[in-house]
C-alpha cells in the first residue's frame, strides 16, 4: 500500500489569517529624493508650513487696493500710478498707498497694502508727466485674483501616511517640504530558492524531460513589484542534508524565504522534511484553492517561509495571496492587500470546482464598468497566460460553473493603493456571482 | 500701452497631433533578466519551442496504457506491474508494455507506450512474489491526466509584442525561452531644466517670496514612470545669454528636453526668446486647456523641447498629455497614450470653463463601476492635490458645470497598457457627460 500523507485543506481566508499573524513592520531608511519614486514613505508626510507660504499672485499683472476700484466701470475708469515691480521671488518692501499699483509676476508675494490683482491683459498703461499709470475699467473685490496663504495646504496637515507608495505627485510634495533625503520604509530582503531536479539554468539548452527555471525569475519580479528586495539564492541540489543547510543559512540572511517547488507529497519533495528538521511550525500545507493547493507556509522563530508550488501559475498566485501582504506590512502599508473589486466575467467559465479558483485574467473597462476575462490555459502548470495577467478572477468553490456577464471579484495585481484584509476577501466572495440578465440553463 | 503678446489657443487634440508628428522610435539594449522587470520589450517575444516541450504528467502518480483499463471498475479492478520510476527531469528509456505502469513525478515526461496518468492518491500498491503492482478501480481514456506538448503555447506564437511593459508574468516567459539577456527598448534621455528666480534649492531654508523647486523632482519621477531616463540639468540663471547656451548644450546630450516655467508672457519668461534665437520651430504656445494653457512645444532639427508651465499642476498635466506619449513611442509601445475610460464623476463640479479642463482626481471603484473624484484645490498652482492623483478627469469646455454622477472621461495615470491616439481623446470627450438619473436644475 502506497503511503500517501492525507492533507486537510483549509480555507484561503483562514490561511491568510494564519500567515498575517506573523507579518511584521520593518525599519526605515533615508534615500535621496532622486531615488525615492516607487519606494514607500517611512514616515507620515506632514506639511511643516502653509502652502502657499504667503499671499501671492496667480497671474502676471498689477496689484493694488480694491477700494480704489469702487464704482469703476468702462464709463468710469480709474488711473493707478505704477510705483514699482515685483519679480517672482523678490519682495516689495514699501507699503502700497491709495491709487498706487505695483507690477507683479506670477507667484510673487502680494505687498503690504494690496488686496487684489488684475491680469496684465486687462490693463492699459498710460504715461503722463514722466509717470506711469494703469487704467482699470472694472471694479475689484478684496481678494480677487489672490492665492491666499495656506489655501492649498495648512501647516500640520498629513499629506500622505507612512507606508504610502511614492508617486510623482508625492515627490512634488516631498520637494515642496524640503526633503532632500526621504525617509522610506526599509525593503524586506526576500530570499528565493528554486527546487526541482527537472530545472535547467536559464542559459542551458533544452534537454528531454527538463524545463528551464522560470519561477525564480518570475518570483523575483513579483517581489520587486510588491516592494521587496529579491535575493536569488540559486537552486537546491538533490541531497536532503545539503538542502537543509541551504535553508538554514538562507534564513539568517533574509527577512522572509520563498522556495518554489518541493512542497507536494512526492518522493523528491524535500520541504516537509526540512521544515520538520528545522523544528519550524507549519502553518498549513494544503489550501482549498486552485491553483496552488499545495502551498505550504511555515514559520521558524517568527520568520516566515513560503513554500510555493513549482507550477508557474500556482507559484504566481500563491505569492500574490500570501507573500505580498506580508511584504506590504513590512513596508508599513496600512492597506497591505491588493484591491479586490467587482467585475463582470468576460466569458463563460463552465468548469465547477470544489476549491476556490483564482483564474489569471486581464482587466479591461467597458462603458465605465470593469470587465475581467480569463487569459490562456487555466492549468496550474501554464505559463503563457501570465504575460497578459493583471487580475486574478476569484471564482468561489461550488457545484456549477460561471457565465459571461456574472459579477465576480477581481484582484487587481498592479494596484498600488491596496485594501485592508476586511475588504480583500469580503463575505460576498463566497456567494455565487449574480448575472445582470440571468436566465436558467 | 502695455504690449502683451496675444496668443491664439489651439485644441488639445491638435496640439497632441503636432507633437506626435515628431515622435520617433528609439533603439534597443540588452540587459540581464534580473534587471528587466519594468522595462519595455525591445523585440517581439516569440515562443521558439512548444510549451510543454513534451507530453508530461501534471501529477505525482503512475502512467500506463489506457487500454489496460477498459471495463475496469471497483468491482472489476486491474493490476498493473510497476516496472520503474521517473523523477522530474529524468527520462524513461524503455517502452512500457501492456499491464505495466511506471511511477511518475509531477512534470516528468510520459514514456513511450503510455497515454494516461492516475494520481498517487487513487492507487493501491500491492506486493506479490517480489514484484510491485498497483491496483486501479476505474477506467481511463487515452489522454487522461496528460499535459500535451504545445497545449500551453505553440512554437512560433508571439507571446508579447515589442514595446510591451515587462511584468513578472512576462519575465516568466522570458525565462522559459532562455532569455538570460533581454532585448529592451532603449530608454530616452530626457533632460530637465527648471526656471524661475523664485525657486529655492530643495535643501535651502524658506525665504519670503520664494518657494522650493518641486517641479524638477516631480517631472523626473514622471519621466521614470513613463519609462524614460530623467537627467536633471539644474536651474536656469537669470541671464538670457547664459540660458540660451544652457539649452543649446543640453540639446546635444538628450533625446528630449523639458523646461519648467518661463513660457508665459511675463518679463522674465525667457523660453520664447530662446526658441527664437535657436531658430526652433514653435509648434504651439497656447493650448485650450486648464491647467497648462501656456504649454509651449518647439522642435529643433526634429528634437522636441517641452516648455511646461511653472505651476505644479499645470506642469504635471502638460507632461502626461504631451511628453508621455513621445516617451512611450520612443520605447516602441504600440499604444503610447494613457487609457482614457468612462467614469462617473464623484462630486459636483460647478465651475464652467471656456477651455477643456483636466482635473486632478482619484479613481476608485464602486459596484463594478469606475468613480473619478477630484482631489484638493483645483488651481494650476496647487501641489497638495497631486499626492492622491491617479487620474485626470476630462471636463470638456462648455458653458455649464458638471454634476455628481455624470459620465466623464478619466485618463488613468498609472496604466501600463495604454491606448492608441484614436481612442485616447475620442470624439465623445467633447460632448457633455450624460448623467444616469438626470434632473434639470
Amino acid at each position: 500500500m502506497v503511503v500517501v500523507e492525507r492533507r486537510k485543506p483549509i480555507k484561503v481566508k483562514e490561511a491568510i489569517e494564519r500567515v498575517m499573524n506573523f507579518a511584521i513592520n520593518g525599519g526605515k531608511d533615508f534615500i535621496s529624493i532622486e531615488q525615492a519614486n516607487g519606494h514607500f514613505l517611512g514616515e507620515d508626510l506632514v506639511a511643516d508650513h502653509d502652502v502657499p507660504l504667503f499671499n501671492r499672485s496667480p497671474y502676471d499683472g498689477f496689484t493694488f487696493k480694491s477700494t480704489d476700484t469702487e464704482n469703476v466701470s468702462s464709463e468710469n475708469p480709474v488711473l493707478l500710478q505704477v510705483i514699482g515691480e515685483i519679480g517672482a521671488g523678490s519682495v516689495f518692501t514699501e507699503t502700497v498707498k491709495n491709487c498706487q499699483a505695483v507690477r507683479i509676476m506670477t507667484g510673487a508675494q502680494i505687498p503690504a497694502g494690496c488686496d487684489a490683482v488684475v491680469m496684465l491683459e486687462r490693463t492699459q498703461e498710460i504715461n503722463q508727466d514722466g509717470k506711469t499709470f494703469i487704467q482699470l475699467k472694472q471694479s475689484f473685490k478684496s481678494g480677487d485674483n489672490i492665492s491666499y496663504k495656506g489655501e492649498d495646504t495648512k501647516k500640520g496637515t498629513v499629506l500622505a501616511e507612512k507606508g504610502t507608495f511614492i508617486t510623482p505627485g508625492v515627490i512634488a510634495l516631498l520637494a515642496t517640504f524640503g526633503y532632500k533625503q526621504v525617509p522610506v520604509s526599509k525593503k524586506p530582503k526576500v530570499g528565493v530558492i528554486a527546487t526541482g531536479s527537472e530545472l535547467l539554468q536559464i542559459d542551458e539548452p533544452l534537454q528531454p524531460g527538463k524545463i528551464r527555471n522560470s519561477n525564480a525569475y518570475m518570483i523575483c519580479a513579483q517581489i520587486e513589484r510588491a516592494g521587496g528586495l529579491p535575493i536569488y539564492l540559486g537552486q537546491f541540489n538533490d541531497n536532503l542534508e545539503t538542502c537543509f543547510t541551504q535553508v538554514q543559512e538562507a534564513l539568517d540572511k533574509v527577512d522572509f524565504l520563498i522556495t518554489t517547488g518541493g512542497v507536494s507529497v512526492g518522493d523528491y519533495d524535500y520541504l516537509p522534511a526540512i521544515y520538520e528538521k528545522l523544528k519550524a511550525d507549519v502553518l498549513f500545507n494544503k489550501v482549498g484553492m486552485r491553483p496552488g493547493s499545495v502551498t505550504t507556509i511555515a514559520e521558524k522563530d517568527g520568520k516566515l517561509m513560503f513554500g510555493l508550488s513549482g507550477n508557474p501559475s500556482a507559484c504566481y498566485v500563491g505569492f500574490e495571496l500570501f507573500t505580498r501582504p506580508v511584504i506590504r506590512t513590512f513596508l508599513h502599508c496600512k492597506q497591505p492587500f491588493l484591491k479586490s473589486e467587482t467585475a463582470l466575467l468576460g466569458v463563460d467559465f463552465p468548469k465547477p470546482n470544489p476549491f476556490d479558483r483564482f483564474v489569471r485574467g486581464h482587466l479591461t473597462f467597458k462603458d465605465g464598468k470593469l470587465l475581467a476575462t480569463p487569459v490562456g490555459l487555466d492549468k496550474s502548470s501554464s505559463v503563457s497566460s501570465l504575460a497578459m495577467t493583471n487580475v486574478l478572477i476569484v471564482l468561489p468553490a461550488g457545484s456549477r460553473g460561471y457565465e459571461e456577464g456574472m459579477e465576480v471579484k477581481a484582484i487587481l495585481l498592479e494596484d498600488q493603493y491596496g485594501t485592508s484584509y476586511q475588504s480583500f476577501l469580503s463575505k460576498d466572495n463566497s456567494k455565487p456571482g449574480r448575472k445582470e440578465h440571468h436566465h436558467e440553463q
